[in-house]
């Protein structure tokens, strides 16, 4: 798996440009203003994760509340300075199966007389499982959930320097006309009603940011399939609703 | 403290009526409609929970997956049939304490030789305590999260035929112009954009459900304040937003 992106697939980005754009919040505006790209400002030249809120880096210390960790207290590029991929699916206990799966996997070996530890045991909110290069972190139920995570976790890998670090969500989901048992590589993303934002209100005004994924990444896993699995692998369209009773209803029925 | 409604009361009420009414969209169309009045509709005359939802009772059994619970698998009205208040709060881990805090305010005993057992412990969602009339149980973070429990709680009071149940959320939330420490008794609530509605998207169209609180219930609550207590205690208006770091943005900068 690599993790190094290409130029042609600068347009899977967030850009700044977009953002900074007085119409940014308009449909259509989010494709790769090919000849300005800013996709670099999401990563400094060394891979590391670049943030977008311009305060952090002047706090004396940051604290991941919901992590259980924190700039000041924690040495984060000691700790998770070597992580690569951030795996993060809804329950502890399936981030825990996961991260004994990928130690498989991988061949990674703990020291004798040592087993994992839930690094975020006494937040009492996330679990957080290491092995080498592979974060397993459970992010609950639902998109504020999930959210709170993303935040701490996008900053945990900035103050921890990682280089190029890689994102999963693995779960499991409705699927129109797939057969049980399919596994979906997300291409794009929708809300309940087919957006490709998600939108948040902010001081009152409601806010829009850009559902974008890694295409290329999207290749390199769907390469990853074996026609000899015992399941069909597919590439398509995910949509998250906010209610799992009755905002799914349309993915459920439609 | 009571659970009984008195007449003057019915106002309080999320109404049949309300959600029948082609213009139940519109806002101020949730007052009460004296004369009208059908708040009885959300409870059967003895007490006990009356579903909106008219097919779950013609399903041979209605499994609460997120609670390991199910009303084929569990008989719920022995389990559940003596609960009074259902109090919901975000960790598992607080929750819990809860449990063991109220056990000693209403002088519960458990029998010798047992201890509390998480009772959703098996979902790896939600963990849920039982002490004699009081279920305590955890909420994860974000309204879908506390939406998928309300879901099946609700159904867990109506398969259990208890009657008269009161739900609670205790928990923390920032404060305008109070001082840090003071309890809130919630007697209104908002969402981010100061609408007395949660608003989620169904079938692709987006369903206005009132959010209302028992006034009856906030009267009793704030009655049972003593002067002598070390904090105050006041009664207002609660915000619940989508975003925690910045979705809050307003209710903390405002």
């Amino acid at each position: 798996m690599q993790n190094n992106h290409a130029d042609e697939d600068h347009d899977n980005f967030y850009h700044y440009s977009d953002y900074d754009d007085p119409e940014g919040n308009e449909e259509g505006s989010y494709n790769c203003k090919k000849g300005n790209c800013s996709v670099t400002k999401f990563r400094y030249p060394d891979g590391t994760v670049r943030l977008r809120n311009p305060h952090i880096e002047l706090m004396d210390q940051d604290i991941l509340y919901h992590l259980a960790l924190g700039s000041e207290s924690h040495d984060l590029v000691e700790m998770f300075g070597d992580v690569k991929f951030v795996c993060m699916g809804g329950t502890p206990k399936r981030m825990e199966s996961f991260a004994y799966y990928i130690m498989k996997e991988i061949g990674h070996k703990l020291p004798t007389g040592t087993t994992l530890q839930d690094i975020s045991q006494y937040s009492y909110r996330y679990s957080m499982f290491k092995v080498g290069p592979v974060l397993s972190v459970s992010h609950g139920m639902g998109v504020p959930s999930i959210g709170i995570l993303l935040h701490e976790i996008i900053k945990l890998m900035y103050h921890a320097k990682a280089k190029d670090p890689i994102f999963f969500r693995i779960g499991t989901c409705g699927g129109i006309g797939l057969e049980g048992g399919t596994v979906v590589i997300s291409d794009d993303a929708v809300d309940e009603m087919g957006n490709h934002y998600y939108q948040v209100p902010m001081l009152g005004k409601p806010v829009r940011r850009p559902a974008k994924l890694d295409r290329r990444l999207v290749r390199e896993l769907k390469a990853l399939a074996d026609p000899e699995d015992p399941y069909d692998t597919v590439t398509g369209t995910t949509m998250c609703a906010n209610d799992f009773y009755e905002g799914l209803k349309k993915f459920y029925k439609n």
